[in-house]
């Protein structure tokens, strides 16, 4: 298995399916628990999306559980986000429980609207779901020329520096921009890694770095099988010593702008995901920036500054330096040149029960119309 | 001596100085080299503010060097910034060679005068230089009950993941909010450390964690020695296992909103602060959020997490849990309890040197007065 959890070998891996039929799975399941087209649309897309950028646990992986809420009644999918404040470059909404991704496209095409109109946007919302991956909404605004930021607070499983218990999620965040031909698009959790890493490590049998994760007093745990039982992630750095303190800095960063600020659930008070009793409330922020507004030529200089990076020499000739946004770039080129993606069979498994329960069609693999 | 550089024992420390005379040296000094008076107050607020807050390496000690740019003419200590472009919320500003503080103070100006106009302002500046601790803004900012981010571009010192050779600065950013009787301020550059820290293991004989620097190499180095030779940082998380290439990726999103949406100099092609032989041209971002314009009790709700996050079971009861800016609130307090600070004997001899060669009256300690 890599970093996102596929496999790396033939053996344990679904033949090739094509992105337009994981949007179609999408889409059929989410129709099936009546969610409105549209509405069904939006998820097919963020789903797929993760999956085509190789962020597989954001993907595919997650309609159970997405179907699942629908079905328990903790999140809304019939339900639209309403604009409870607007001031000027910045608006504060309810996101009214409906479908996270729902309510992300909302805040941000607002937050595209208010930097159209005044260089900057700045959308706070409350009251969410879990709204797929960060990278999605940066890239979204990105095609229409802007910087987007945006972040979301997440179910506690980071514990701050010098703490012994959770206290933040992983609490993810992007930032991206456009460049000619090109772009950085930085999208990570601030958290040292996600929690599928040690799920990794764990499988091979391999020891972790100290800058991972936590044992149950809050001491760095090496063993990957400890680590995962405790769940507990170090911040960005892992300890005090090793520049821990700024990840846990950043870790409350983005709960200030996502649930502080929003008036959303917040910290230690998020319920875990996969066991809602009611409705999540989380919060997110969105902010978009015009860089017309500025020196003229910014995508040209983001261009230069881009391949300069990758043209530092490289300590090992075999890696190359890269750029944030780069290895997801790769992966979608090899999905694109392979026809489709491949999932663990594990997955395969769940969508065809997923397929039975909804009574949808199931995912039907290129190799089915090929062969 | 400790992280900042400043001495633990008596014998190498200078009698307090009270910070009135430390303001009135600073005052004086810039004063000499033919600053406007209202530069040179700007100048004194900012390098007394750094000590205050313990970060010594930005107050004091770097006066001579702010005074010998003026005097070799690649700082124009009279000039004044000039804005280039207005459009809604954002501002694009020249900050015309002008003392780096007082380009800061006037983008942040701007920035909050949008942001009482829109809800949140983006200032994007080039033509700067250095600017002082990027805590001040966000402190400023949070006086009038803002949130506020900051940040820099710097010259090379830092190497990108996988890459041999420095290409950004440290670029470091503040985000402070106001919270009722409390505050969040993190300030941070995205290396794991700062220089000034491997200096004092040197000193101490210690070894450094593999995080915090490489080699020539491009290999991390535990030999603090080698490591302050070859002056190679980290970034944040340090080796790519662990988590480097996010810290990496803050790198760069620190230079695209400093150096590349600005149109200053960027990444390897800023000089080395110590030894300009042109103006340095340094970038910086200046974005201003006002809270209420969000939910209402802002102040409140993060009244309440920060006393929460403080309130964590520590690992070590001697070692409680603590907040972006509290180790700095902790550190003024206690200047405010002495009376003043105590500066390194070297920084004492620094001084009287300066105060001979500007003719202007000696830093004078507390002691004089009270003895």
């Amino acid at each position: 298995m890599d970093e996102q959890g596929t496999c790396v070998t033939t053996s344990c891996m679904s033949p090739i399916i094509p992105m337009v039929e994981v949007k179609r799975f999408i889409f059929d399941c989410m129709k099936a628990v009546n969610t409105p087209e549209e509405y069904a649309h939006q998820m097919a897309d963020m789903l797929s999306e993760a999956d085509y950028r190789g962020h597989f646990s954001h993907g595919m992986n997650r309609l159970e559980m997405y179907i699942n809420q629908i079905q328990d009644g903790v999140c809304d999918n019939t339900a639209f986000p309403e604009v409870l404040k607007d001031f000027g470059a910045t608006a504060w909404v309810d996101g009214k429980n409906a479908l996270g991704v729902v309510v992300g496209n909302f805040c941000n095409k607002l937050a595209i609207e208010k930097a159209k109109q005044f260089g900057i946007g700045c959308v706070s919302v409350k009251g969410s779901n879990h709204y797929g991956i960060c990278g999605k909404y940066a890239s979204d605004a990105m095609k229409e020329g802007f910087i987007q930021f945006n972040c979301t607070n997440t179910s506690p499983l980071s514990v701050p520096t010098r703490a012994k218990t959770s206290f933040f999620g992983t609490n993810p965040f992007a930032l991206g921009a456009p460049a000619n031909n090109d772009q950085f698009l930085l999208d990570m959790a601030t958290t040292t890694v996600a929690v599928g890493k040690i799920e990794v490590a764990v499988r091979k049998g391999a020891k972790i770095p100290e800058t991972w994760a936590l044992n149950d007093d809050g001491i760095p745990e090496t063993d990957a099988q400890k680590a995962y039982d405790a769940a507990k992630l170090s911040p960005l750095g892992g300890p005090e010593h090793m520049g821990g303190y700024k990840g846990s800095g950043l870790l409350f960063m983005v709960e200030l702008l996502s649930g502080i600020l929003s008036g959303s659930k917040s910290g230690p008070h998020i319920e875990r995901w996969g066991k809602l009793t009611e409705p999540a409330n989380l919060g997110h922020c969105f902010i978009v920036i015009n860089p017309e507004c500025f020196a003229p030529g910014f995508q040209g200089r983001l261009e230069d500054i881009l391949n300069e990076l990758r043209s530092c020499p490289p300590v090992d000739p075999e890696k190359p330096v890269m750029a944030a946004g780069d290895p997801e770039r790769k992966h979608m080129k090899a999905v694109d040149e392979a026809g489709g993606v491949r999932y663990v069979k594990n997955q395969i498994e769940t969508c065809w029960k997923l397929s039975q329960r909804l009574k949808v069609n199931p995912l039907r693999p290129l190799s089915f119309d090929e062969n």
